[in-house]
């Protein structure tokens, strides 16, 4: 399935999502209001909303209340992209001025504040505590995630150890979440509902790395984004991580010293791109990208077969194999 | 009674709160821990737990969670002070260096996240939704009074409306709900539990109040406190709302300028601070101080005495006639 085949299998649900991302907001504080509306409008792809619809649809949920699991879960994600922006000092997101740049810092640390009690009003009223436990652990585990990767800057002997807990954490925890309180929402047995959470921890193992690949070597036209980004945040991700552990001491000093210059200069960027596929880095991330998509698809397997499930399964293969 | 007296009273329900407030932060990495640690260990008074702690007990409280709920509002309180310092640019609480200035804004922001998540992970194993609503209202309103805050910085027009919006979200909400969980958690009345709540609204205005005119005619030595702080940042609070009031323009465009100003002389607040003096407003405010203390204790009527309500209200009157 494409993308739009996806999304039109499930066009009502995920129109009534987008309906509840607004409506959902409340606020009198015109301030909050617009931050927010710029956040929600700003064209990010629900991918984790998108997630909880499709698996609540897969277990053939009879309650509706995915779709408000599935705001939620959104705004969570933008509550953590905004205080993350803060802290990278990011300026733009999604090709447009970030809102923590377009507002200020000050404004963006409270919205996101505003944005995380927001959602944990929505979710007591769900009133169902398992999901409310997971969905709460999930955001503690993302904000340890973020502050790991932060004392991690720039440390170069950071393990492969270190950087799958900064991705699991700050990741793949929340599209487990996603595709777990989708399946859980439609109350079948705990045996099915880790299957869901399971897909999701190994999808959004793989999406980061894919994220983190694309950034050394992904096309700028065609991701949108600008490359070397983490590079320039002192962000020590898997390509450089295995590169560090092939190359010898002479070439580990020197990608040491670029990577602990507050200025990255072009040059340097493309001297550790070129030893990145010289070294075929990009293979060997590209393979554990395959391996843990491979672990996700299995852990559908004992799930009944339908369009629903076709689609997770779909949506997982352009999500590793986007480009942009 | 004097304060020692209160504390007495509840010896060891406090200590249980102590302990709490560091057995629950369960974090394996070790900064976060550690920023946590400096927080609560640096000498708060924990006056929204007392609170907490002695509604519970004027209730005859049987459930102990009233302990659990103790150390999560002085979780979220400490959260909230995080994420105030951070926009406050503050370097200094409660005598020490305050934790954005001693270990950066971003593990600042980060920290305040993991305290709100931890907050309500706790609040979920309460089990009561009445009560998760309740704060999780609260963590909103207080994001919602620091925004409004935010952008009447400097701004010489806000009305008395304003201020008393301001200080209800930032301090009185959270002063309310430590009263009125620590009811409910009692299992009482509705009508009980709203008397405790109103008992605690009233008491924060009164609390915010008296902070905000100790912040000009205070006692530094006395307070511990840098007095002129608001005024340095651009915080109109209802010393100056009043005197803006009273005075001519001339001495209207004069004090304008001064709030206007960046940075802030000696003889600048002094001249403002004489002027508080010169109209009565120190007066003033402390009538409005003790009107809101009236309505506290009136609250309190229709509750069975007991020492722990006698505790509540010394305790009310000792915070509104404190140096510090």
């Amino acid at each position: 399935m494409t993308f739009d085949e996806i999304m039109s299998l499930v066009k009502d649900e995920m129109k009534l999502v987008e309906d509840a991302l607004y409506s959902n907001i409340d606020t009198n504080v015109t301030v909050l209001n617009e931050v927010i509306r710029y956040l929600i409008s700003s064209g990010g792809k629900r991918i984790r909303p998108l997630l909880t619809v499709l698996s609540a649809k897969a277990v053939s949920s009879k309650s509706t209340k995915y779709i408000e699991l599935a705001s939620i879960i959104e705004y969570l994600h933008n509550a953590t992209l905004l205080h993350d922006d803060i802290i990278d000092g990011a300026t733009h997101r999604r090709n447009i001025p970030s809102a923590n740049h377009k507002y200020g810092n000050d404004i963006a640390v409270l919205t996101g504040d505003y944005l995380y009690s927001r959602s944990y009003i929505l979710l007591t009223d769900i009133e169902d505590t398992k999901i409310q436990k997971i969905l709460s652990k999930v955001a503690l585990t993302m904000s340890e995630g973020e502050v790991i990767q932060l004392i991690s800057t720039a440390k170069l002997d950071i393990t492969l150890d270190d950087y799958l807990k900064i991705i699991r954490s700050k990741t793949a925890v929340l599209f487990s979440a996603a595709c777990e309180v989708g399946a859980m929402i439609g109350d079948v047995a705990d045996s099915e509902t880790k299957c869901f959470a399971e897909f999701g921890e190994k999808l959004g193992i793989a999406f980061q790395m894919s994220d983190d690949l694309l950034d050394y070597i992904g096309n700028e036209t065609e991701t949108g984004k600008n490359r070397g980004t983490d590079l320039k945040e002192g962000k020590i991700t898997i390509p450089l991580l295995l590169l560090l552990e092939l190359v010898d001491n002479e070439t580990k000093d020197k990608i040491s010293k670029i990577v602990l210059n507050e200025n990255i200069a072009i040059n340097d960027f493309d001297y550790i791109r070129d030893l990145i596929t010289t070294f075929s880095i990009d293979k060997m991330v590209s393979q554990m990208i395959i391996d843990n998509m491979n672990d996700a698809i299995n852990a559908l397997s004992k799930i009944k077969d339908s369009d629903y499930k076709k689609a997770l399964i779909s949506l997982a293969n352009l999500l590793i194999n986007r480009k942009n």
